[in-house]
């Protein structure tokens, strides 16, 4: 199901799939992509996961898949609705909303599964089919989108327009990059760094689009730096905490992770991790904290993970395994509020 | 301290009278009002939390105050920087800030609670003097806002700039409200609700503007409120989940909170908690959980707060006690995804 070119026609295909079985007088079934463990591989070339080709048949004649299949097909007209009417929904209101139709899910993580398979069955990410979470990332800089909502269609917005930034939200992952005047896309992990960056003119310094992260990166968030770094042609640099936490913030951006292996245009293999490192940790002689025995196990997994396997992230986490501390982005603060841009950022991004 | 007009002046005021002393050949001493809890009194009339008279002595020449003398002095004299330079901090970069000048705190904890100490000594918040904790909340609607800080100043922006809401962060908090074609402010506490009712144009259906508060409003969101509430004649309606942290939610910004006592120009005693409460639970047969443990004892607790004394409030607790489960507000999507705008907001707000 992927020669169409849009949500709408994927899922108007997958309505006339299951009518045309029906007319026949045979009971339809769908096949769809397995999202296990087994079936999720790791494509060194690509350096992001992908799915397999393993798929599994939901056979509307088996009554043990006959309601999963309904699910399924809820789900489907529900988005359908939501995208000719040009509305959203967050994953909580779908799952509720069900309830409009007689149609009873378990719990929430039921429902989300089955926005998952319809995900992989149609191949669009649910953020094209309007059902988005309740994550919260920001930008700002110097880039002017289109957007597409209804209400404000074909309006430009500046990301600058607002000194606290623009959340990143069904709107702005829904509108058009038009042109930017920035070389690169700077994602940090905090708020307070954030605000930072905007306040000293990092971003007209470094001619750079400032996003905040906020924790591990929303998947609206990771698929709006991927599309500035498509359509725009911008490099994305990621700055995060000093520990394994934020090294996998960093992370999954670039090579994404194994429950969004069945999505493509979310990875950013080329994307670049400036630290803070366990060597800005030494040669910076930041502020640190003892790590947890939570935290060296975590550097443990990550060094047993596919997405580590090269040596420049081996050898940052063994460096974090020597250091045995750890430091947040704002421990820069130590040697006055404009170091980070004046002399850390500054070497970094020249390197 | 309170007869001049600007945090600036205070901290001046604060420097001058701590030189003077030091140029007397006296050792310093501050008069800090008391913040526990035998001095904090809910002011029944003014419906809100007040401090009492009692006040304490840090007095430099005593050795156990020496340390928490220093730390507040570092503190005023950081943030009037701050003031001077037109800059922000997070609390958290102000902790790691005292690095860069020897100035050493236990943790963050203790540079909060000096924080606190100059706020109530000077008589103004933290966000009047550019210190931010990292909260998010955000705002829509027919406002006209004009930017104070710098690069912005003097620029207007009305607050449906972005289809995904503004954050309600120190550049929108030191803005002043120009005009508006809203009749009241609609705080909500999801950011599904936000959005759909952004979506379903709620806003200008009803003539409101919109708030999402993402759980316990932040301070800074309350005082947003409040300025609305005074300088734009805007009544506050208040529509959370239907359970006890819901209703504490609206509590809080209607009378304030004992940790903020020390504080004028949060709480808006005429605002008004429209539900989801019990009976609504019940009215609108609503998809409910049952209450846990913890939300019983919860229930047992706001009965008790001295906030909750009105009838009203009593008859509310004593519903969702006799009801024993909770709904959310985005339980009314049960009734279809305009139901909660067509109907329940409504009869409601025409209540």
């Amino acid at each position: 199901m992927s020669d169409s070119n849009s949500p709408l026609d994927q899922l108007s295909l997958l309505g006339e799939l299951i009518i045309g079985s029906i007319e026949e007088r045979r009971y339809p079934t769908l096949e769809i992509p397995v999202r296990n463990t087994e079936n999720i591989v790791f494509d060194q070339k690509a350096g992001h996961f992908i799915l397999g080709d393993v798929k599994t048949i939901r056979d509307s004649s088996n009554t043990k898949h006959v309601k999963s299949f309904m699910h399924l097909t809820w789900v489907a007209s529900f988005v359908k609705q939501l995208l000719e009417s040009g509305r959203t929904s967050s994953l909580r209101d779908l799952y509720y909303s069900s309830e409009a139709f007689g149609v009873k899910f378990k719990d929430q993580s039921e429902s989300d599964r089955i926005v998952s398979d319809l995900e992989s069955l149609i191949g669009y990410p649910r953020e094209s089919f309007g059902v988005f979470s309740e994550e919260h990332s920001s930008i700002y800089g110097e880039a002017v989108m289109r957007y597409t909502v209804a209400g404000y269609s074909g309006r430009e917005v500046n990301l600058t327009i607002s000194p606290d930034g623009l959340p990143i939200g069904p709107a702005l992952v829904s509108a058009e990059p038009v042109s930017t005047k920035a070389r690169f896309i700077l994602a940090v992990e905090s708020g307070g760094m954030f605000s930072r960056l905007i306040e000293t003119r990092c971003w007209e310094r470094y001619s750079c689009i400032l996003v905040h992260l906020g924790g591990q990166a929303p998947r609206t968030t990771r698929r709006l730096l991927r599309r500035f770094h498509d359509d725009l042609n911008l490099p994305v640099v990621i700055f995060t905490d000093g520990d394994p936490w934020g090294m996998h913030i960093a992370q999954v951006i670039v090579a994404g992770s194994a429950n969004a292996a069945h999505l493509d245009g979310l990875a950013i293999p080329d994307a670049k991790w400036i630290g803070v490192t366990a060597d800005d940790i030494t040669d910076y002689d930041l502020p640190t904290e003892p790590m947890t025995d939570r935290d060296l196990r975590r550097l443990d997994e990550l060094a047993r993970d596919t997405r580590y396997m090269s040596d420049d992230w081996q050898h940052r986490i063994k460096a974090f395994k020597a250091l045995r501390r750890k430091a947040e982005q704002q421990a820069f603060s130590r040697f006055g509020m404009d170091f980070v841009v004046d002399e850390y950022l500054s070497k970094k991004l020249a390197d």
